[in-house]
């Protein structure tokens, strides 16, 4: 049983709250029963509060505010880009955007989400956590706007509603206030989410790219 | 200029963090420069940094991590239910879900979004926040299941595919693990979000909400 605070394994779960070290090690820190069970990869080390560690000593590495009874060590996963669906992420700066998005794919979509540039870290605790875990089931994957694998789909607002497009298609989604200005210009397609008439001038990056997701599943169902 | 902690509007926006504050006061707080631009009734007060107030002591009350160029304090609305598409919530208690289905409802629903038991109050500041400025535009309201204003459609896991209802229609999405299980059995339709068969067993409710309020929305304008 770790009793100390300076155990080795509890100061790299602290470590591992930083980009940095999760950039270096190439790890990530899953938090809390229901992640570490989604878990499908030998996990670095597991701890269990009560079990292996003071459950004090674990809160007190936790990212969660109300401490957690068990957190994980992993190695991150990287896909290949590539699939019929897939999405491209261009300066979605907040992380529980990016693991929403990255559950969304794993509900809609075959291929994995895509991290251009301006994006958080998708192995963030925030990002895992909104994941709730499909981050292991549907590891993200990198590549730039101009090697995305199949006809680029921009949503914009104020595009032409969803319609279907033959062959692999990537969707792309920007972030709130950066947008996809730099992107939409050059993808092949542009879309948008038909709303209401007084609806608001943007929905978030997630509900964005969870609506595209849905409509792009729905279409190939339908035709 | 307000240069002391002890103001007593620095001290009301401190206090209204809190439910308590918020329910016996009946006002809320909005933060930062989007959300006081998108008031539409006249606030309490609204404050500054660097023109009402000392910029250091409204970061100190912000519940912004980063600090707040503005803080305005509002009288809180709430709507009647009604509207041919509404949404009632039950048991979704993390705030920033709530505020990101009143943005969803804004965007797709001409009703409000209606509170039931176990949910995160929307005037939270998370859940402003998460809402974008709909809260202003779209009030939330309360009400029992038994009071809902029309046939209730329990979104369920694994529910048959979305298909047209006539007349209102109220959308009930249940939180995470507390489901929607005692109330979907007393709803008048059930239903499900298609997904992938290698799909996640659950969406986030804020997903299935958006999710569910687009379809919706899609329906009605195409039949």
């Amino acid at each position: 049983m770790i009793t100390s605070p300076d155990n080795p394994k509890l100061k790299q779960i602290r470590k591992l709250h930083t980009k940095r070290e999760r950039a270096r090690t190439r790890l990530f820190v899953a938090e809390g029963e229901d992640l570490v069970a989604a878990a499908n990869v030998q996990p670095e080390f597991v701890l269990r509060g009560g079990e292996d560690v003071d459950p004090k000593l674990l809160d007190s590495v936790s990212s969660l505010g109300s401490g957690t009874r068990v957190i994980g060590v992993y190695p991150q996963q990287w896909s290949e880009p590539g699939g019929d669906v897939s999405v491209y992420l261009h300066g979605v700066g907040d992380p529980g955007n990016v693991g929403t998005i990255i559950r969304a794919a794993h509900a809609f979509a075959d291929g994995p989400v895509i991290m251009g540039p301006g994006c958080a870290d998708p192995y963030s605790p925030k990002a895992v956590r909104a994941s709730m875990g499909s981050i292991f089931a549907r590891p993200p994957a990198r590549a730039s706007f101009d090697d995305l694998p199949g006809t680029r789909i921009a949503y914009v607002m104020d595009g032409p509603e969803p319609a279907p497009v033959d062959g692999p298609v990537v969707l792309c989604i920007g972030g709130e206030r950066f947008g996809l200005d730099e992107v939409a210009d050059r993808a092949e397609v542009k879309r948008g989410i038909p709303m209401r008439a007084d609806a608001p001038n943007s929905l978030n990056a997630a509900m964005a790219a969870t609506v595209a997701l849905y409509e792009q599943f729905r279409m190939a169902r339908h035709g």
